[in-house]
């Protein structure tokens, strides 16, 4: 209570019921903010330069943004992005990932073992058809069951039209539904990458904080039938970059956001599931890090998995302290008291006037299903690449002879392309790593559901965690590609005859698994989607403008200034240069996280130290666009995002645009590196049009 | 119940009820283990051999073991044991955690801040006495009570009587009490340390492993009135060392084991308490190391912290790893099943019949507390060193005026001279560790309680975490050791006149800590020490056998043969060299934690390389032991215990000579390095008597 009022006297309650006025918002392709972008920046993208865009943008299905940026397949990216498929590619000998890359002719490009990427096509707004499939006086079973079916349907017929990958995509929680359809492209091959020391200079450390010093890109090439794509759409470089205060565009896949959200969600995310989630972070992050000292060898096989942990309890640790902060849960709890008043007081909105109680209920139900939920149907009590291949392959067998809108939904026609390319990946598995996963995931379980629990019992058989995995591990053939296929070919005969361990472990569990995310989508997600769909009518009808949904991974564009920011009462400028960057080695002595690559020494002086480097704008961005281009009113590259500084950790919550900043590569820098320290100019003739 | 089959399949209950026949215990020096002894290994120490290592063995009130070495006060213990000093008296310009240091001569040696040793000089069984002040009638709360007065009695008695510290101890977890009393020591300087990087050769990885090559040793001198003290006794050098199969010695302060625990014991440390703490620590973890990792001086800052947070991370998994061993806990189901039926059968044992029930029913209570327990009164909300001095003042505020029997026992005047020594330790503490460890403790309270929990409300105090933590640390003045002796010497007047911000903290969640603690002892501890002594009494009348009590911090004698031991079917030999040492840093690339200092590829050709260095043994040891003294039958020092290797860390709930060893720092390898690598033939002379 105390917080709602300092709310209310701060005016928060203001801002929050009448249209936005800030460069906020992670925008739909289909409806672009552009009365505000006329209004505030008298800039007024037309049709052609929104679909130009989209279609210059890519998204890495690993996890992340980039874009076409050459006429010839070029795709750039973050270093941190293409980590997954750099480590894929490396060996014990070629060390992609950490010693970086470059193939000074198109023959020398390497092919990435399973990188899919996808360019948006088409949207297609497809609620009433999505929504006219649930009945009033359905059951939320039967309801979600329902929504199932129609969605299948949707994608299926878009597929057979188009022979694009469609997806219906949830928008505002349950309020609307997309129809999406890429262009899929599976034949990537990697131009050039930089050390990882440079890329991802400053570490943990330095992640997600600014004044930033990292080289965080990477390019490849898209190819069909052996030969470099020729993209309809791509986009050219800006020779000048961005300056202070110019408004810039950022295009790209924001994975997940939370700020529409009811105050009993964000509650629930505070007290609990962050919790929990920060928890398993930290474990894996001492696993991880404990186990990757050991040895060199050891330290390469986990650095990925390191990587995506360490980033991600940074980045949630800074969520949880926005969900703790007064401030903001007090502005939380302002909008919704709002939201709820004016609903209470139309008449026409009564259908929605418990919404917030429904989800409040669900998420109690949430509560007694989440620990077991995430363990067996999250998959947090069999951390193992091969149990993840097993499970498929198990569930595959049950799930392909249904009807296609039956299925759970990853068996759907519409993604098996996709599934399959995965699933049959050549990537190499370590035995050693996936032991040491598997026993500390065993181990897991048995914490949180005591070691007496019948289902733990199951799992471990009688053995000790460490023993129970090895067994497992060592004994299952999924790793065989080849083996898998079988599996996969064969159905549910091959399933039901197959002695392996893994897959057999897998079984064990799978019917209190499936039971669990039952319970979950009929009795939790079903009843959330109905309810967010009715408050984000009451919201419409209340505050009429229009808005942005939360993040999904799917497209969005994004805008803001360049612009720096006041911390602790010291101006932080805009951007960084060459000269800050051995500043800071220096200061730091040199050691790792902030050691520089020998070549960055011995090319010291032909650099000219005053290239702008990194900068920030106040653009609404959050993980899963990293990646992105950061593009001019013309359309040009000025820069690629990388990163949120510590103050956007809140972003997820609540946009600000006081300090919060996204930071990005500037194209200069990434020109004068390629040309001055790697001898890359080709690739920067390519990138630069000058070829 | 299969476990419980499979472990009399093994023949494993045989051996549980009867005799033990491995070099198995960490026992009294009142009750040693003379039978096992002489049958054995055909060796019957002496009332004067024992009464000599007693009194050369010297407790570090740090957390530790070490030894007299010399005739002038010269006392060994490990590096890491030392380490907690070494950082205190460290500053940004002179690490001598990390650098080491010789004083080459007596004057140059440094006074430690606040280092207090103690030598026990006597012990005497008090059992009758305590057990007779609790009456049969009495309330658990009543009998606490009466335990914790008749226990302050004994010792101030004592005190006064012989003026040297005297503490009771309860052992066989309430069935025996014995008082013990030691000499003081609060002058203690650093004579000797090597470099952390030699002496913590191989870092987090190789803790607890073995083959080995750590350096793990350190000297101080004790001095009284500012002159070395002469001991009384001391441990002679040994020139030859040990060999393989030779029967040693180790004399030192195990801290903890929970062998005598009950099965309803066991599963609430593997269910609930293990998880809990393993959490926590590497929740610190992580906390520690990427702050460390910020810049040198954080790691410097927060090198203790950190080194103790991953030591008690890697030595409680492998715990719980052991309490997840099925046949492990099948022996112990065995065992327990075993004696209970021996008492059931036998009328004279009726009082303990239901000992096991009552403890399971205390467990099932200590798990309605241990949450709010950990974090209010276990300070787990609160990690910070200005808090516990916060509180420390407020408590003796109150408790000092108490009639000694009635206060919190370390409050009691047998403590109170060692308790103010660390109480006015001008020890360094960060303003800025400080910060980030509240914020922290903070967060997790909030995290474990709900941040809308009233208690969290108050601690917060409308604020979040890093700003609640930053208002506390910053406006605090018990970082003044002259605030905090004023507070000590105004008691309740000058503590109630306060307006302190972190004492205000202390106050405002105090009654509902000290409720915690109260219930947790009349309901938990009591009624388990009562339900322990006669579970002690019965097993003696079962068994018969002499036998030792779990650890508890005072001075056991363990024993054992150097042995090598086999694993995954390849032979482990009992010693590695200094050839072995290079060859690991050569297999390593020099990398850290695996980087040799300098000096060491300098003096290489000095030494001769085939030296034994570090060995391990069967003896019975565990955490608390570092520093202990390995001596031979002759009572010379052959060795210094720096660990056990990762198969001995089940001894914490069953011996085990197969595999399990100790694992120390040879007596000859120390000696060439001092002479040949660091110049010190001084102190070499010194501790072989050659001065």
């Amino acid at each position: 209570m105390e917080l709602f009022r300092r709310a209310l006297a701060a005016g928060l309650l203001f801002t929050a019921v009448t249209t936005v006025h800030a460069d906020e918002g992670m925008w739909l392709f289909n409806n672009p903010p552009l009365k505000h972008l006329k209004e505030k920046h008298g800039f007024s993208p037309d049709a052609a330069w929104l679909e130009h865009v989209q279609k210059s943008s890519v998204r890495f299905n690993s996890g992340g943004s980039g874009s076409f940026v050459s006429p010839n397949g070029l795709v750039m990216t973050n270093h941190h992005v293409a980590a997954d498929a750099l480590q894929k590619m490396s060996t014990p000998q070629k060390n992609y990932l950490r010693d970086g890359f470059y193939a000074t002719k198109q023959a020398d490009e390497v092919k990435c073992l399973d990188l899919e990427l996808n360019v948006l096509q088409s949207i297609e707004v497809v609620t009433d058809r999505v929504n006219a499939a649930i009945k009033p006086d359905m059951s939320t079973a039967d309801a979600a069951l329902a929504r199932r079916k129609v969605i299948a349907e949707i994608e299926n017929e878009s597929k057979e039209k188009t022979g694009l990958r469609s997806n219906v995509t949830t928008l505002f929680q349950g309020g609307e539904y997309h129809l999406y359809r890429f262009k899929q492209y599976t034949d990537v091959r990697l131009v050039f990458a930089p050390e990882e020391a440079i890329a991802f200079y400053g570490g943990d450390p330095d992640n997600f904080e600014f004044p930033r010093y990292d080289l965080d890109m990477c390019f490849f090439r898209a190819y069909e039938n052996d030969k470099p794509v020729k993209p309809e759409h791509y986009l050219k470089w800006s020779a000048n970059g961005a300056a202070e205060n110019e408004l810039i565009f950022v295009s790209g896949h924001p994975g997940r956001t939370n700020r529409l959200n009811t105050v009993a969600e964000l509650e629930y995310l505070r007290d609990r599931q962050y919790p929990m989630l920060m928890a398993r972070l930290n474990r894996l992050e001492v696993l991880y890090s404990s186990w990757g000292a050991r040895s060199a060898e050891n330290a390469r096989r986990v650095r990925d998995d390191l990587f995506s942990v360490q980033n991600s309890r940074k980045a949630r640790k800074g969520g949880l302290a926005g969900l703790l902060d007064p401030a903001i849960m007090g502005r939380k709890m302002a909008e919704e008291k709002a939201l709820r008043a004016a609903v209470a007081a139309d008449p026409k909105l009564k259908d929605a006037v418990d919404a917030w109680d429904r989800i409040a209920k669900a998420v109690e139900k949430q509560k007694t299903l989440a620990k077991e939920s995430n363990l067996l149907e999250g998959g947090a009590a069999f951390n193992s690449q091969l149990f993840g291949i097993a499970r498929t392959l198990l569930r595959a067998a049950a799930e392909r002879p249904k009807p296609n809108g039956e299925r759970l939904p990853e068996f759907r026609e519409s993604g098996l392309s996709s599934l399959t390319f995965q699933l049959f990946s050549p990537e190499p598995i370590h035995d050693d790593l996936e032991q040491l996963k598997l026993a500390d995931a065993l181990t897991y379980a048995a914490e949180q559901m005591g070691a007496d629990h019948p289902v733990v019992q199951k799992l471990l058989a009688g053995k000790s965690p460490r023993d129970r995995a090895a067994e497992v591990i060592l004994g299952t053939k999924v790793k065989d590609v080849e083996f898998r296929k079988k599996l996969w070919e064969g159905g549910q005969a091959a399933v039901d005859a197959s002695s392996d361990p893994m897959i057999a472990l897998a079984k064990s569990i799978d019917s209190e698994a499936r039971s669990l995310r039952k319970t979950s989508e009929s009795e939790v997600s079903e009843v959330k989607q109905q309810a967010y769909a009715q408050i984000a009518k009451a919201k419409y009808a209340v505050q009429g403008a229009s808005t942005y949904p939360d993040a999904t991974f799917t497209l969005r564009l994004a805008f803001g200034l360049v612009k720096g920011y006041e911390e602790d009462g010291k101006a932080v400028p805009a951007f960084t240069d060459y000269a800050g960057l051995y500043a800071r080695c220096k200061s730091q002595e040199n050691r790792p996280p902030f050691e520089l690559p020998e070549r960055w020494f011995e090319r010291k002086t032909r650099l000219d130290l005053k290239t702008p480097y990194n900068f920030v704008a106040t653009a609404d961005i959050i993980g899963g666009n990293s990646g992105s281009p950061v593009i001019n009113k013309a359309g040009e590259v000025v820069g690629l995002i990388f990163d949120g500084n510590i103050q956007s950790l809140v972003l997820d919550f609540v946009f600000d645009e006081k300090q919060a900043r996204a930071v990005s590569v500037d194209s200069r820098g990434m020109i004068e590196a390629l040309r001055k320290v790697y001898d890359a100019g080709p690739l920067a003739d390519e990138l630069s049009g000058k070829k």
